[in-house]
């Protein structure tokens, strides 16, 4: 079965894999089965059933993996390259393994660095869709700003194709964290997102541009009665987007997430004048791990 | 047993005690009895052991309250006032309640207003301090600055001894709920304070004005070997209190907290070119009842 092979991103949370035919993808898995759900480091065992259905018709077909899986807490730990990095890069630093059924595997290496404001930067997984956005959607100035908004948000800059600089801002944790363990989640029941109260949080954060300031707000709007409860969350999620969205005042930028994360961003930097483009972030994905597959494996494999 | 009054701060976490002889204080009582710690709202029963010592001498000493105490989980809800607020003003809303036992008790008002963000704020109990800090040191310009660090760190402008402005920062609740459930705090060990990652953090501060973006470097740091797990507390609390700080930025100002506190903000505050000057919380929150006291009763009393 030449020219197959299974492009992974295993995170801490999410397990996605794409049966790839060279750069086509012909099937695709997803679960929620992060690095956090693989009991005593039993990851070939967490991952053959993931993918047994393509292993039955091509028993040793080739891995490539990206994401958390490569770190400490992984499968085999990847060391960090240096920016800025290319596909090419990354390819030449990928770590080997054999699966236990005979499958070659190789994971790829994140990316560290220093970020804007000259502070060390890590990320793992995200650099895949950078450099498959980058080859995508290339851009006439050979120059990106992309966002790639979740738990551990990351803006990175582009430049011919190559991860220039990233920022990290934790606005999914921080939002997490705030809502479950402190005064500002106090009886605040499940809801749909308010959309009001979105718009509210992120007008706000524009006001108020300290962040520890700024999240006392869900608190007090509540206290004299703008907010009701069921509208905090919503609030807290549009003051921590505007707060991350703040940095990139003035810029033009891509974004690939979610859909839903995708539209709630999008949203809030319509408030803030930021024109964002989305990016499929499968597409991006698959798009990179192809091509540190054929520069492993040379263009015609 | 004329002349004679108990000033009591009650907050969430704390209660403190002050016999009070005019102005005088003539013994002092506290307790980590907080009102969380109070079961059932049993309100009166959980003060009396408290006081016991001076109701001995005095059965029906009367009692003027601040804090916590007069909110909607209090012992009896007070509405906040609006700013600009004063002594006599603060006065003019208590609320009273007499307790079991026959003392004659008011409960004093927070405040709130709208921060110089234009954001809702409130308080409850720091008002007292703030009142007391003007009035035991007036400053030749009638304009002072105050910081009252703690979980919701206070920020007041003070104008001919009113209450102008404040606003709050969640400093001391983001750093204890990041350290106890975010990614931040995983494997951290308790430990001593490490003044050299405090500093750091207060550095790093300045240059990530993102707040969201700078707490992650409390992760990157340490997985680049510049901190230890051990000195991850004590950057972060920089981190928080660079960025709390970094909104006093050029100012002078005050600061009335524990000695731990103070002596941690006077130190950041020097490596940001601020000066502050600490005044001492008890004396403040004394002359503060004291005058509110003396407003209820009448200058004689």
């Amino acid at each position: 079965m030449k020219n197959y092979w299974i492009a992974i991103d295993w995170g801490t949370s999410n397990f996605r894999a794409f049966l790839m035919k060279e750069h086509q993808c012909l099937d695709t898995v997803s679960a929620q089965c992060g690095l956090l759900h693989v009991p005593d480091r039993q990851f070939a065992a967490a991952l053959k059933p993931l993918i047994a259905r393509w292993l039955a018709l091509h028993p040793q077909l080739p891995l490539l993996m990206a994401g958390m899986v490569g770190s400490q807490q992984g499968w085999q730990e990847v060391p960090y390259i240096a920016l800025p990095a290319s596909s090419r890069q990354l390819a030449q630093c990928t770590a080997s393994l054999k699966t236990p059924w005979g499958s070659p595997c190789q994971i790829v290496a994140g990316v560290s660095g220093k970020n804007e404001f000259g502070l060390p930067d890590v990320m793992r997984g995200e650099e895949i869709q950078l450099l498959g956005l980058a080859a995508l959607h290339p851009d006439p100035q050979n120059s990106q700003y992309v966002i790639l908004p979740g738990t551990h948000s990351k803006h990175a800059e582009l430049h011919n194709g190559e991860i220039l600089r990233f920022s990290t801002f934790m606005t999914g944790e921080i939002y997490s964290v705030m809502l479950s363990h402190s005064l500002l989640g106090r009886d605040v029941p499940e809801s749909p997102e308010d959309p009001r109260a979105f718009a509210l949080g992120v007008t706000n954060a524009l006001h108020a541009p300290h962040l520890s300031n700024a999240l006392f707000s869900a608190r007090t709007l509540r206290l004299n009665g703008e907010l009701t409860p069921a509208q905090v969350a919503s609030y807290l999620s549009g003051l921590l987007i505007g707060a991350e969205l703040y940095a990139v005042a003035g810029k033009e930028a891509w974004i690939v997430g979610s859909p839903a994360l995708t539209e709630r961003y999008t949203r809030a930097a319509k408030q803030l004048g930021i024109t964002l483009t989305s990016a499929d972030g499968n597409a991006c994905f698959i798009q990179g791990m192809t091509q540190i597959y054929q520069c492993l494996h040379g263009e015609s494999s």
